[in-house]
C-alpha cells in the first residue's frame, strides 16, 4: 500500500469515529430517554478521546509529512494533504485529557441548559457555562497566536476568518441595515395573524416532507425526525438527516426549518461519497454551509415565485386557515420585517442584529471583558440598543440558543456570512441559469440544485471559502449583494 | 490510582465503545435510511476493531494479572477480576483483523438476509452466509480445545454450556414433550380466529406501552420503537430500549413481543448502574436473560390471572373484535398448541422443537457435516420430521430468523434454557411470594419484580448460571419443572 492509500485508510477510520459520535449525538437530541444522559456524555467523551488519539498519532504525522513533499500527487491530493496536515498540527495542540474534558463538560452543560431554559432559571446553567468558557479561553491559548484570541475559535468554523474583518462587515450591517429597517418600521405593518391559527401537526409534518422532496432531498439517504432545536447531521453523504420542530400554533416554524435544514442536507448529500473522511469529501466552512441553507430558505423559499405553486398545496392542506387569504397576503406575511426577541424566528433582515449581538458578546466573553454572570444583563442591554426591545425572561433571552451549551463560540457569525454568500451566489445563479425563476415557479428545483451541485457541492473542501466565492462570482464576499437583494425586495413589499 | 480503579477505568472505556456500537446497531434496525448501510457497516467494523484493541491491550493484561493475586480485594472484586481475565485471555485469541472482518461480514450478511427474506431468494444470502460460516469455523479453532467445536460458540452466549449436556436435555424434550404434544393434537382444537381480525396499529401500540408500564418498565430510562424483528438493547442500565412489531391482522405479535422484550428490559434496568462495564454490572448468560423474558411472557403473560384485569382493557381498546369473546375463550386462544412454521409465533410447547432443529443444524454446520447450500433442504426435512409440516418457501423456512445473519451460532439453545429456567424460578417465586397469583390478577406486578430484582437482577454476573439457579431454587436446572408446568396447564386446557 502506498502512503496516500495509507493516509486515506487512516482518515476513514477517524471519520468512522467522528460519525459514530454524530449518531450518538443525533440520538441524544431525538430519541434518548432522559436517564440515558449521563452515560451518553461519558460515551461521547470516550469517542472524542479516541478520535483525538487517532487524529494526532505519530504514524499519521509521519505519513502526512512524507506526502507533503510528494510531487507525484494530483492537485486534489496535494490539497487534501495540505489541509489534513494543518488539521493534524492544530490537533496536536490539544491533549487527549483536554479533549475528553471538553466533551464531557459540553454534554453536562447541554443538559443543564435544557433544564435552565425549561425552568427559565439561568442560575442552573451558569456554573456549567462558566467551566466551559474557561475551557474555551484555555483552548484559544492552546491554539496559539492570532491577532485576536477569538480568531482561534472563529477559524474552527470559518477557516481564515478574522475578528477584524468581521468587525468591518458588521459595521456595514450597522450602518446600512439599521437605517433600512428604520425606514420599514415607519411604514404600515402587514398582516400575518393567519400564520398563527391552529395547524394540525401531522398535516404540517406531511407538508414539510413534500417541501423537502420538491427540493430534491433524497429520502433513501436521509430522514426527518423531531427535535427541540432543528438541525442537520450526517454519518456519510449517504445518510444525511434533518430534524424539525412543529408548532401547532405557528406554521412558520415547520416551513422555515424544513427548507433551511433541507438546504444544509442537499449540500451534504451532494458531497462526493468516494471522498469519505477526506477534505475533498467535506464542506468548505460553516459560512458556505449556511449559504446553502439560506439560499433555499430566503432567496428561494421567501420568494414570490416559490409559493406560486406551493401556496395552493398549503391551502389544500389547511383550507380553513387560508380561506380568506390571498397569495399576495401570504407572501407579505412571510416577509414581515419587525424586531423580535428570538433569533430563529427573526425575519431575514433583523436576523443579522441577533448575530451582531452574539458576536459582540462572544468577543467580550473570550477577551474576558465580561463574565458568565454578566451575560443576562449584557444581553438584555444589547437587545434594547439594537432591536429596541425589553427582554422579559432569560428563556426568551440569553437562554434561547443551544450553541454555547455545545461549546460553540465563534459559530454565530457564520450565519450572517451564509446569508451574504447566499445573496451573492443567487445573483450569479440568476445570471447563469436560463429561466431560473420560472422553473422555481413551476416547482422544478432541479436546474438550481444541479447548478449548486456543480458550483459548490461536488468540490468538497478543494477551495477555501474565499476561493470558492471568487470561482463562482468572480469576486470576494461583498455585502453589496445582500443589501441590493434586501433593497429591491423590501422597497416593493413596504412601498418605501 | 490503585490497580482496581485503573481496571475499572479501562473496563468503562471498553464498555463505552461497545455501547456506542449498540447505539449504531439500534439505529441500523430502527431508523437508518437504506443508503446508509454501507458506511454504517464500516463504522461498526472500526468500532469493533478499536474495542478489541482496548480489550486485548498489554496494559489491561498486566493489571488483570497483578489483580488476580491481590488478596486485599473483596469477593465481588475477585470474581470481577477472574471473569475479566478469562474474557481477556479469550479475546487475545482473536486478531484485530479477524474481529474487523467478522464485523464487516456480519453487516453485509445482515443486509443480504433482509433482501433475501423479502424476495424469498436464499441464493442472495448464501454466498455471504458461507463466508460467515467459514469465519465461525475458524473462530472455533481460534478459541481452542473443547470437547466439541460447537462448545466454543455456545460458551459465548451461555458460559459453561456443553454440546453433550444440551444433547441430553434435548433428549428429554424429544422423549417427553413430543409425546405430550401428540396427546394434545388428538383433542379438539380451540378457537382463535378473533385474534386475527383488524387491529388498529396506534391502539395496539398504546396497549403495548400500557403492558410495559404495568410490568414496571421505566420509560424515563427506556423507550419502545418499531423494528422488523423485536429486540432489546441497552447502552447502560439507564438507557434500555425495546422494539416491537405491530401486525394489523394479528394481535399476538404485539402482545407477546412487548411482554417478552419487557422481561429482558426489566433485567437490564435492574442491573447495578454503578457497576457499568464490569462483570458485576452485566447479565449472567443469555439463558438467564431469556429466563426473565420467558417468565414474563409465558409464566405470567399466558396465565389466566394476568388477563383477569388486562382482558377488560383489551376489550375496551378493541370492543368490536372481542364483543362475543369470553375471558375463557381468550385464555384458550392464547394458549393454543399447534405445530407451525415460524419460531417467533410458536406456542410455548412446540417452540422447543424449533430450537431443537436449529441446534441440530448449527452443530452439523459447525462440524462441517452439512454446508450452507444444504441448509434449505435440511431445514425442510427437519420440519417434516419434528413438526410434521411442509415448508412452502424459504422466507417461511430457513430465512425466517435474523440470528445467523448476525453471526449468532450457538444462540438458539439459550431460548430453551431460558424457558426451562423460567419454569423453575417461577415455581420458586410462587412458594416465596405470598399471594403472588392474586397480586398478578390485580395487575400488581411489583412483588414479582422486587423478587426478581433481589434474586436475579442485582447480582449481575456475580454467580454463574448454575450457581444462580442453585442459590434461588436449591438445585441445578431441572427439566422437570417445565414439564410439570406444561402438564398442569395443558391437561386442564385440553381436558387431557
Amino acid at each position: 500500500m502506498n502512503n496516500y492509500a495509507k493516509y486515506k485508510g487512516m482518515m476513514r477510520k477517524i471519520a468512522d469515529i467522528q460519525y459514530s459520535s454524530a449518531v450518538l449525538s443525533w440520538d441524544q437530541e431525538t430519541y434518548m430517554p432522559p436517564k440515558g444522559a449521563n452515560f451518553r456524555a461519558q460515551q461521547l467523551s470516550t469517542l472524542a478521546g479516541i478520535g483525538h488519539e487517532l487524529a494526532t498519532s505519530k504514524e499519521l504525522g509521519e505519513i502526512l509529512n512524507a506526502l507533503s513533499s510528494d510531487a507525484s500527487l494530483s492537485e486534489k491530493e496535494k490539497r487534501n494533504i495540505k489541509q489534513s496536515l494543518k488539521n493534524y498540527n492544530d490537533n496536536l495542540k490539544y491533549t487527549t485529557a483536554f479533549v475528553e474534558e471538553l466533551s464531557k463538560t459540553i454534554s453536562e452543560t447541554f443538559q443543564a441548559w435544557q433544564k435552565a431554559k425549561a425552568d427559565n432559571n439561568f442560575a442552573l446553567y451558569a456554573p456549567y457555562l462558566e467551566k466551559l468558557v474557561k475551557l474555551k479561553r484555555e483552548e484559544c491559548k492552546l491554539l496559539g497566536t492570532f491577532a485576536h484570541p477569538y480568531d482561534a475559535l472563529l477559524n474552527q468554523y470559518e477557516p481564515g476568518a478574522k475578528t477584524a474583518d468581521l468587525e468591518l462587515l458588521f459595521t456595514d450591517v450597522r450602518n446600512q441595515l439599521v437605517a433600512f429597517v428604520k425606514k420599514i418600521a415607519a411604514k404600515p405593518q402587514n398582516e400575518d395573524k393567519f400564520m398563527f391559527l391552529h395547524f394540525d401537526k401531522t398535516k404540517q409534518w406531511e407538508f414539510g416532507l413534500d417541501l423537502l422532496k420538491q427540493m430534491g432531498y433524497d429520502f433513501e439517504g436521509g430522514r426527518q425526525d423531531a427535535s427541540s432545536h432543528p438541525f442537520t447531521t450526517n454519518f456519510s453523504s449517504q445518510d444525511v438527516r434533518v430534524t424539525t420542530r412543529v408548532n401547532e400554533k405557528d406554521i412558520n416554524e415547520m416551513i422555515w426549518s424544513c427548507i433551511h435544514e433541507g438546504g444544509h442536507a442537499l449540500y451534504e448529500q451532494g458531497l462526493p461519497s468516494e471522498e469519505y473522511g477526506l477534505p475533498s469529501g467535506e464542506y468548505v466552512s460553516l459560512g458556505i454551509h449556511e449559504s446553502q441553507s439560506r439560499l433555499w430558505e430566503n432567496n428561494v423559499g421567501r420568494s414570490l415565485g416559490y409559493w406560486k405553486g406551493n401556496f395552493s398545496k398549503l391551502t389544500k392542506a389547511f383550507p380553513d386557515n387560508f380561506k380568506s387569504v390571498s397569495f399576495e397576503d401570504f407572501y407579505k406575511a412571510m416577509n414581515i420585517v419587525k424586531p423580535s426577541l428570538i433569533r430563529t424566528s427573526a425575519d431575514e433582515l433583523t436576523y443579522h442584529f441577533h448575530v451582531l449581538i452574539r458576536f459582540e458578546i462572544e468577543k467580550a466573553l473570550i477577551e474576558g471583558t465580561i463574565e458568565v454572570n454578566d451575560l443576562s444583563s449584557y444581553w438584555n442591554s444589547k437587545y434594547k440598543e439594537y432591536l429596541g426591545l425589553d427582554v422579559p425572561s432569560d428563556s426568551k433571552g440569553v437562554l434561547q440558543d443551544i450553541h454555547w451549551s455545545h461549546g460553540s463560540f465563534g459559530y454565530f457569525p457564520t450565519y450572517s456570512l451564509g446569508s451574504f454568500y447566499a445573496a451573492q451566489f443567487f445573483a450569479q445563479a440568476k445570471k447563469e441559469i436560463k429561466g431560473l425563476e420560472s422553473e422555481i415557479e413551476k416547482g422544478n428545483m432541479k436546474p438550481l440544485l444541479d447548478w449548486l451541485r456543480e458550483k459548490v457541492h461536488k468540490h468538497g473542501k478543494y477551495y477555501s471559502a474565499e476561493e470558492l466565492c471568487i470561482s463562482i462570482t468572480g469576486e470576494k464576499l461583498n455585502f453589496k449583494y445582500f443589501m441590493d437583494y434586501a433593497t429591491n425586495k423590501y422597497t416593493q413589499l413596504y412601498n418605501l
